[in-house]
């Protein structure tokens, strides 16, 4: 499915807000007449969006998957669109069975603010530089203990991961950076490109970058990039 | 200026309905404490886009022009985004000192809804032949009669004119289509778009639109293309 995250306070349900979890419960639960949970691959935070997010629900009516769009999509608002839906093995779970993520960051790197373009990139002012950048995304792929770019208040303890690739790419004034990893840790990418920001505006060096990593503290790694900017692109399974 | 026109009831001020140029008003006044009235070179329909509509007003303080951008812009809701200011002889007047203007219409050609392209292009899930669409727009460029393309019921009179380009750009799912003219008649440019829609659907043939012109009726020219995927992107003095 796809979303535009910007009127949801995230995907996790949460008592009295609207998120896209809840809103797809609510669906599934006027057509099946039952409360139903859905789980999804990312848990995308309040205002970011999706291109491909994919979930799993129980159902014991056998019907035709393509049916399950159609009555979603009709009763669903209209920012969030289910792509498509098949059956899956009772052992298949949507984060669980993920063997990787793609999120895609966009950054505004323009002169002037673009009404069209807030509600979907960071909008960055300052000349960046993206050679800077990049090295410093080469030292921060691969295994790391990844605490400097959590969530101060992240449930998850262990914050050693894979950071399997980043790829940040210019057109025009879009900045676009792609991150790819088995998991990711609450906020991580959008601490990584508030940090990587940083090192295009010469706050941080690259020499600076294995220090902020060993520092496991989150305050030495600098800004978090707003949501908006922020798309889960690919779920691989 | 650039605005996102989808929360406004277009250019023109209207009582009680929030508009573009009334939200310049309502700002202007609150920054020189007098009724300022402000004259748009596009009149833009309710829900219609600008990259870069222009406006001039009359004020008698000699102002440091950059001022009057960051005043507009702190008060002016977010949709809406000076770029700049500049004095003028008296003599201008943003839309009769035009000498061209050019809108750029985007569809989406997709197979499947998305929730982040539908704000600003129209979705159109059929195959559309680009090389009719291309065809039958360069028998709409030049001199012709466009009744048939204009609001039925538009105040102009004088539908005769020239429109100097048609430009018909594919990529990946989006179609861009960019019309430039001196002047355009009331929903001229969206019902252009919906009768080249027609004829990429295969609903009109190339060989028809002589005739459609001819019939001076707008009834013969098929669909009106919704306003979202309409952008004022340049006027040319």
């Amino acid at each position: 499915m796809a979303y535009d995250g910007l009127g949801y306070h995230g995907w996790q349900k949460q008592p009295d807000l609207m998120t896209i979890q809840g809103s797809l419960e609510g669906g599934l639960q006027r057509i099946t007449g039952r409360l139903t949970p859905v789980y999804g691959a990312g848990r995308t935070d309040a205002g970011v969006h999706a291109y491909a997010q994919v979930a799993h629900f129980e159902s014991s009516v056998p019907e035709d998957t393509t049916d399950w769009v159609r009555a979603l999509n009709a009763l669903l608002p209209k920012d969030i669109v289910i792509h498509s839906a098949e059956e899956v093995p009772d052992s298949f779970h949507a984060r669980f069975s993920a063997k990787g993520k793609t999120y895609t960051y966009y950054i505004h790197n323009g002169l002037r603010r673009s009404p069209h373009q807030r509600r979907t990139s960071w909008f960055v002012p300052t000349r960046l530089n993206l050679n800077q950048m990049r090295a410093a995304s080469r030292v921060l792929v691969g295994e790391h203990d990844f605490t400097s770019f959590a969530a101060k208040n992240g449930e998850v303890k262990d914050c050693r991961l894979v950071l399997e690739e980043i790829r940040i790419e210019k057109q025009g004034d879009q900045i676009t950076t792609t991150l790819k990893a088995r998991r990711f840790l609450k906020y991580m990418v959008r601490n990584i490109v508030g940090f990587l920001v940083g090192v295009g505006r010469g706050r941080f060096g690259v020499d600076e970058v294995p220090m902020v990593l060993d520092s496991k503290d989150r305050s030495m790694a600098g800004l978090t990039a707003p949501p908006q900017g922020l798309f889960l692109v690919n779920v691989e399974y």
